[in-house]
């Protein structure tokens, strides 16, 4: 149901952001309030049963559903963001990309240590920002009870790569 | 009110991003999902009567409130990122910044001619950003219905810069 209506709005851009690459352009979601209101109800609803003490969004398209299902939630929002961007005393994890590396980095006091975090992105392709985010937020001491995206790129074998850190994974539209 | 409940938790970093610089780190904002509940619904209150058919949100921050805000009020979010990060057809405004120039895009199909846009970011400080994205939408056919900040910095004076645009202008917290 919410799979077909995310899939009927989300198009295809063939070679961006580079040669060779489809990729799925979610901001159509964002012209339809309706849509965006029910990608809120359905996480919650799946999220049910599940310890959440903070919802972790990665930037800059994880702010967008993030802070709203903390909120939603009644939990904290932790940004993940690029290096340099986080004005207090953070933490930061540097981590391999296919090309060179990037570095995230959380507030040192953006949660406690024991809480269980929630890890939200857009879009789930290879995984390797959401795993880093992973390793940071169990670095300091959190304990991450799952993950959701709207859209999953089951090819590119993300949730492989993540569920051995939690198989709470909720992807609302998978391709 | 709300005013005092921002003021509590905004914390200042000095010598961010660059010497100088007395940066307000607006993060502690996001630990409480009760104060952000309350900062969407100020915004609603005070934007009541105000014509707003779509909510633009700036890249990064922008999109913390912006598409919370936008789904309350029942209309489309329209991302304005920076260069080289929306996938489909953009229109693009390049613009002076203290030290060398910036670039911001929004989508072509974000909008439709002779809607009416709101424009949305975490804090207003000179303005700068939020004036070339006010360009941008109005050389797109769009009417910049107002601007809504959660926190502004009236020594800078970015009010005095975008008034002309429009006076429908909506802080939470001023310092």
């Amino acid at each position: 149901m919410i799979e077909q209506q995310i899939k009927t709005v989300i198009r295809d851009i063939p070679d961006f952001p580079k040669p060779g690459i489809v990729f799925k352009d979610i901001t159509p979601i964002l012209q339809s309030p309706g849509l965006c209101e029910s990608i809120i109800d359905v996480f919650i609803a799946r999220l049910q049963g599940l310890q959440i003490d903070g919802v972790a969004g990665v930037e800059s398209r994880g702010f967008l559903f993030g802070l709203t299902l903390a909120t939603k939630l009644g939990v904290p929002f932790i940004p993940v963001r690029k290096a340099g961007k986080l004005p207090h005393t953070v933490k930061q994890k540097i981590y391999e990309l296919e090309y060179g590396s990037a570095t995230i980095e959380i507030h040192t006091d953006a949660f406690k240590p024991g809480d269980h975090i929630l890890i939200h992105d857009d879009l789930l392709a290879t995984g390797g920002t959401v795993t880093a985010a992973s390793q940071l937020i169990q670095e300091m001491g959190g304990i991450v009870s799952g993950f959701s995206f709207v859209v999953g790129l089951s090819f590119l074998n993300g949730r492989e790569k993540i569920s051995p850190i939690s198989d709470n994974i909720t992807v609302l539209a998978n391709y």
